[in-house]
């Protein structure tokens, strides 16, 4: 009585109905809310196959607009598997009775009845919960066979061997799942006996008196364990089988699975009840799966592969080939089946507003559409010919399009050059892979193996395709760079000196390859255990971190050739000009502004044509590693102690920092431009060889041993923590003063030929305002008096890099102070997390693994570093409303970091050059998704 | 009429009385709440005048209890200095008619009128803000004068000279103080001409004529800037000057101190009128300064030097020599006045509950006290005897004395040795200082300097007293430090590896020494300019950061001698008693636990004398440079790849790590042990030979390349941000299994025994709780299995280190999982500030000259640093009220640290072995200002 009470009372606080029904002309679910109101009460399959029922299209058969067709059936809601539980595991009385009554509507429709012996209605008995967890939960197939039904299946389909095959899987799981006698441990060893016995790989090898043979013998397991024989009563056969699924909700591996993905454990199973199609009953039977538009190229041309007589997991598993699915149309049982599917593509293609992937199965030359889901695993390359084309057809807006693109990575694809796909397979299939690396600059390249910067210059002026190989890169080996095509390291990670570089000059890097050894002593590169010497050829694969013996057909982007003003072949053209409506498209919707990171004046070119809105990190110590000159100079003034050496040092650098300047005023016409100040790491430029020594000696006039002195005394330990950023300008002033002062020069330079100049001066490195006022003083000194010398008002902002975390707590008491600040993020990750960017590589890997970090911070947004980020944007925006914030360092071409950039609510982001159109359409992505409220 | 009515307004809005009197036996003053209100309204002038006219003593010439002598005045309260500013710079009226009254009344009690021609009344008009703000407003002297009180003075002085002299002196203060003509523009000059006319060096060297001569062209000066004459009213120069001493509230360089202390600019200045006494005017007049008890050693007995006929500054400025102030008592016209003097300091020490430094005049036989204020320039002994005196003499308690000693770094002067103080400066003018570094560990030593570890060790063995020189030392000198008895580097701060060990062992060491430059190829030390070979003698003062040529006698500490269980004189037996004293107070009201950091058993053995509660940190990897096969087994685990690797080398380490734990667990006796992991900075593991080389790959089985190959890839670029701490245990929990175990083994072999024991295994360099959580899991099932094995129940708990911003941030997630923490603050330090505490030495003197810094951060909290302490504490806190709380590395030692963690509310502080003693006086002091909460 108690028991009924409750019952009672929890059925008032549900208030929707127990159970839905799709399929035919009857589709309940469609009056539940939005898309996700439904996914919560239906679950995935149930809300799918919902959503699929309600679609209507023209049936070209008959002319009319009718449903698609799918196999009906119904769904018994989440709040039903919930009552379950509550109620002690039991179904309600009032859903055993729903069960009946939505069961006898579905006999209707299909026109089969459940245990029928002539024509049995089977049905598949279905899991599917509102958040995604695919292989968690179980499913049952084939049910409503028993002893008898099975005979009635072999006449009805002419097949007993494929009648017994069904009822063989359906005892197996039915078992398993439902009554507990486990496969593992009670039927798979009967399985392997027989199997073993006729020496057959698997079940679809036996024939079928085996297969009887061993449905009876689990049959037999089944009563020796519960003591109960196999059910034959088809409606218990359905009840118990709906309480199995439901009870799969909280089975060890989704518990876990929910954990581990953070999903509440009150996310339990729908079940949907669907009926049962063959594809295997005939000639007029098939099966099949097809893409409405081709994956690897985007075309809009049906792509998928059928098979007669046969069911869906045979396509799947490849155990018999398929025909390419645009036969079918002339297969006199399927040509009507092939016409009625292409309808149904494009109304599921407009319909969900993207291209599918579509399962259907043909029974009896009638199509049943059984699933389909947005089309995966398209290249950079597809999705942009199918989001660009969607627009032209009509059916997506360009906000959509932005938004369908996907991955903003898949247009780093686009911009490099790639292996040609099937010569790369065959290259690892003829065992040429040598070795693997991580992945750091997109991009393929083929050449000789160079193991030395100077070396590599020398043959790349000779006409010679240069792979640079090196332990480590450090900024000596920027002229290297340059003139490799590649470079391969064995040391360092995603942002280490290779990879960022690489990234910049939008070349192939390979980085981090552990089992690469190079002996600069003896000039070998030990590879795996091959030995190689400089001047053979291997391939590298920056977009996989492949590494190849020999050379491999490299196909260049024609999106490259394009901006480089060379011309391109007709599809390169057409390419090239969907690029640029994408681009164009996500500009409007970004919300924030995209900057760039420059290291040169090809980098900006660059650039300003992939649509940067300003420079938002010059790094000026990065122009100063070469030439010769001016690395001595610049060491000159690292190892400065007076002011006559200063000014010395600083008087031969003027001249390289005001063209620098200027060279960036000119290309932006009148864009921002932050530059930031000298942010050297000491040890980089400090002298490595007694020449070099005394080189800097001649230029300092001093002692060759007291510069040895001196650069002994400026060695770091940790330079990343050292000597660097404000610090070098709290000791000599003069340094920002000359800095600032050259700067502002090129700027008043640009005014007077009626250029319009927005110099940013940035402070790196700061720790407190009182670093930054001292800071700041020497920059507006030198601006007064370049703005007093030149007669010229020069719109100059001062403002920092916030990559402390000191800088970050203090933040609300200098943004009073400055016109703007940038975050450095790869520094700031560097300090909040304790970990150096060039040593990660021990470590990391196992970090991901153990899901200690969801991924490399350097390559991310880390969640802590994000509440920094968050932590100082907040504290400066209220103590200064119109401060400008952005983001800068490598993060900025990584569209996770910049949703969450943007989401909190920075004003811009800068990336490296090549990685502006990743951002741009990264922001827009998250501007649609949450637009910004600042404008 | 308005103007009237504002000033009513204004004066009702003020609730106390405008002036106060001191002096004889009228004191107003007394009335004004505590010291601090009387501070706030009278000034620091004022209210010390008024508290010392309130004393009262027994005059020894009448018996009479009555007040102490001192020059009777009036204090202008600094209300009515903020109703002049508010009044358009205008002094009320109501406050010229109080001033009037008041200065009547002076005129009573002195028996002298102002303007009296015979016998003209002086007064000093003084400046006084509520915070001390020494030098930076006026005062004027000798106000009263003009052209007939001069002569009066003259006349009734008997000496001419004198009077033209403080005519002269007031002229100038006054022209250029109250009458806007400066000093420094019009007066110097004419000045200047005189002196050099008379080949003078100041105006006391000149003739009554020149003072004449010079005081008229003054006023000329004043006639022709102001168009005015010098006044001649002295009221008028009493309003004038009172206005002028308010309006140095507001000057150029009081707004500027103010500014750089964050004193609010409404701190403006009160202005005391005191009358003139003079020690100038016969035998019977004197001045004086002296110290109630000796500021060197402490011996209660009176210091002081006295000079008769003379004025203060002539005392102070040395320009004549004084007489031991003993010898007054027998000088016929000033032994009365000396009684009362004696008598005075008494009522003074016990009126102010602390040793005083006074300054009096004696005026005709008169004795005036002047000034007086606790004794400045103690040593750690003189404090430490003056406070242990006091509580026997009966006037303090135990609780003032902990709070009066002072600075409690003056404790490791008497534990430490020291140069005999006349040697050391006689060899400073003899020129033996040849250079100045970084005081970085207490102490003096003198020896031969040695430049390599290893032949330290060698020469020490052989009975030589070792010097140990290096560029900077690495963990392998610790051999070496541990032969020498001082260290001197050329390199790093106060917290880099030389300075933290030489701490840790007690010795002398002075680091980054800029100007050493230490050849090791040659074997040649040069030390500016000079060049030393090893074996010649230097000495070096840890205290003072001095380093001098040649031997020097040491003033061994009685107290280390006695805790090594040595005899000491009597002197040092009673110093020992009052260390032990002290000690004792302190630890009843430390509030805090306190522990050591160890590394050693020595280091713990001296922690416990020395009153430490526990270990708080025990540097496990400290353990393992040397010896040799310890440190190669050590090597060969930083470079294990397999598991088979792993355990080799930690089968190899594990007996050592059991018998490092038994060690500590037996020394303990039961008192909480934090045993860190490991968590070395695999740099300094790395072979540095060939030799090293070859010796890890024999005990790896590895071929020499392989292992060459691996250390390669180890090296890191940024150790301090690399593969360290948790990192090693999540790549390899081996690690951290069996460092658990063997812990937990040794624990449970002591606990067999009888022998309490609290282990607390803390886990270092954690970012988040994921990290936490899987190490902890090994730790617990190592602690299981070890129970499980050993049969016993051990209370252990599981922590970790907070030393990354990230930890701080996330410390609310995993507080619930610990059972304590403790701030690793110095790699907090390097992480908030992004500074590496090895890399400071090129920038942080700027820093610290520029005020960007208050102090070097490794040195006193910073307090940037402080506010993620605070985060930490707080978010941890919260989320589990019971869990331990306490900061470990080298502020332990460092008083203001230790009071800022006190103050947070943190349960521990963790110092070096010979900083116990510090840390626990720095707590107690903390916590008697402002108790701790939680008990």
């Amino acid at each position: 009585m108690k028991q009924r009470k409750e019952q009672a009372a929890a059925r008032e606080s549900s208030p929707s109905q127990p159970i839905y029904f799709f399929g035919g002309d009857e589709v309940e679910g469609m009056t539940i809310g939005d898309r996700e109101d439904r996914r919560g009460l239906l679950g995935g399959k149930g809300s799918g196959m919902t959503e699929m029922a309600s679609i209507t299209y023209k049936d070209p058969l008959t002319g009319q607009e009718t449903s698609l067709p799918v196999p009906p059936g119904y769904t018994i809601t989440t709040e039903q598997a919930r009552l379950y539980f509550d109620n002690g595991k039991r179904l309600p009385e009032d859903l055993i009775e729903a069960i009946a009554e939505y069961q006898e509507r579905l006999e209707k429709v299909t026109g089969k009845t459940l245990g029928d012996v002539d024509d049995p209605l089977l049905v598949s008995v279905r899991s599917g919960a509102a958040v995604s967890m695919p292989g968690m939960m179980d499913t049952i197939l084939n049910l409503g066979l028993n002893h008898r039904t099975v005979e009635g299946l072999a006449r009805q389909s002419g097949d007993r061997r494929f009648a017994w095959n069904c009822y063989l899987r359906f005892t197996e799981q039915f078992a398993d799942i439902a009554l507990g006698v486990k496969d593992e441990t009670h039927l798979r060893p009967l399985r392997r006996a027989v199997l073993e016995a006729r020496g057959a790989g698997d079940a679809s090898e036996l024939g079928l008196d085996d297969l009887e043979h061993l449905t009876w013998e689990y049959h037999h397991a089944v009563l020796q364990q519960t003591g109960k024989p196999f059910p034959q009563d088809v409606r218990d056969q359905l009840q118990t089988a709906i309480e199995a699924v439901f009870e799969s909700s909280y089975s060890e591996r989704a518990v876990f699975f929910r954990r581990v993905n953070k999903i509440p454990d009150t996310m339990v199973s729908a079940v949907s009840v669907v009926s049962m199609v063959f594809g295997t009953r005939g000639e007029d039977c098939a099966t099949g799966v097809c893409f409405t538009r081709n994956p690897l190229t985007g075309e809009n041309i049906v792509t998928g592969e059928y098979l007669t007589n046969a069911q869906g997991e045979d396509v799947v598993a490849g155990i018999r080939a398929g025909r390419p699915i645009e036969e079918m149309e002339s297969v006199p049982d399927l040509g009507d089946a092939y016409r009625q599917l292409h309808a149904a593509q494009d109304a599921l293609e407009r319909h969900f507003r993207d291209a599918q992937d579509v399962e259907f199965t043909i029974e009896g030359g009638k199509l049943f559409i059984l699933q389909t889901r947005d089309l995966g695993g398209r290249t950079g390359r597809a999705a942009l010919n199918i989001v660009t084309d969607m627009v032209e057809e009509g059916f997506l807006s360009p906000e959509e399009a932005v938004l369908k693109y996907g991955d903003p990575n898949g247009l780093n694809e686009l911009l490099q050059p790639a292996f040609d796909p099937e010569e790369e397979e065959k290259a690892r299939e003829d065992g040429r892979l040598i070795a693997t690396g991580i992945p750091a600059s997109a991009g393929a390249a083929t050449g000789e193996i160079s193991i030395s910067s100077e070396q590599a210059e020398i043959l790349s002026r000779r006409g010679h395709d240069i792979i640079l190989a090196r332990h480590e890169t450090s900024p000596e080996d920027v002229n290297g760079l340059h003139s490799a095509l590649g470079v391969l390291t064995a040391r360092g990670g995603v942002v280490s000196h290779a990879a960022i570089v690489a990234r910049g000059m939008g070349k192939a890097a390979v980085v981090g390859a552990e089992s690469v050894d190079i002996d600069e002593h003896r000039g070998l590169v030990r590879i795996g255990g091959e030995t190689i010497t400089p001047g053979e050829i291997i391939s590298i694969s920056g977009t996989t971190g492949e590494v190849f013996m020999g050379s491999m057909p490299v196909v260049p982007s024609p999106i490259k050739a394009k901006m480089a003003g060379e011309d391109a072949d007709e599809d390169g053209e057409r390419l090239y000009e969907k690029f640029r409506q994408l681009l164009g498209w996500a500009r409007e919707h970004k919300g924030v502004q995209i900057r760039c990171n420059t290291e040169s004046e090809e980098d900006l070119k660059v650039a300003l044509a992939l649509g940067a809105e300003g420079v938002g990190l010059a790094r000026t110590e990065h122009y100063m590693f070469s030439p010769e000159e001016r690395r001595t100079a610049f060491t000159a003034l690292l190892l400065a102690q007076t002011p006559e050496e200063y000014q010395k040092a600083l008087g031969s650098l003027r001249p390289i920092m005001e063209e620098g300047a200027e060279t960036i005023f000119r290309l932006l016409e009148g864009k921002p431009a932050t530059i930031r100040l000298f942010d050297p790491v000491p040890n980089e430029f400090l002298p490595r060889s007694e020449i070099e020594t005394a080189r800097v000696a001649g230029f300092m006039e001093l002692a060759f041993e007291e510069v040895r002195h001196r650069s002994a005394a400026r060695e770091e330990t940790n330079p990343m923590l050292g000597h660097r950023g404000a610090r070098l300008y709290v000791v000599a002033p003069e340094i920002v003063e000359t800095q600032a002062g050259a700067i502002l020069t090129a700027a008043a330079r640009c005014l007077k030929e009626g250029i319009q100049v927005r110099p940013e001066i940035q402070i790196p490195m700061v720790i407190n305002r009182a670093e930054i006022l001292k800071i700041s003083e020497a920059i507006h000194a030198a601006a007064h008096r370049t703005m007093e010398a030149e007669g010229v008002e020069i719109p100059y902002e001062v403002g920092v890099m916030v990559e402390t975390p000191a800088a970050v707590r203090m933040a609300d008491t200098f943004a009073g102070d400055l016109g703007f600040f940038s975050y450095g993020v790869n520094d700031l990750t560097q300090t909040v997390l304790a970990i150096s960017r060039d040593d990660t590589g021990h470590f990391m890997p196992a970090y991901e693994e153990h899901g200690i970090v969801a991924a490399d911070p350097f390559r991310s947004l880390d969640p802590i570093v994000a509440t920094f980020v968050e932590e100082a944007y907040q504290k400066a925006r209220e103590a200064n409303p119109d401060i400008f914030i952005f983001a800068s360092g490598d993060l900025g071409g990584d569209p996770h970091s910049v949703a969450a950039f943007h989401d909190m609510g920075l004003d811009g982001i800068s990336a490296g050059p090549w990685l502006v159109p990743i951002s741009t359409l990264s922001a827009a992505q998250a501007n649609l998704r949450n637009p910004r409220k600042k404008a």
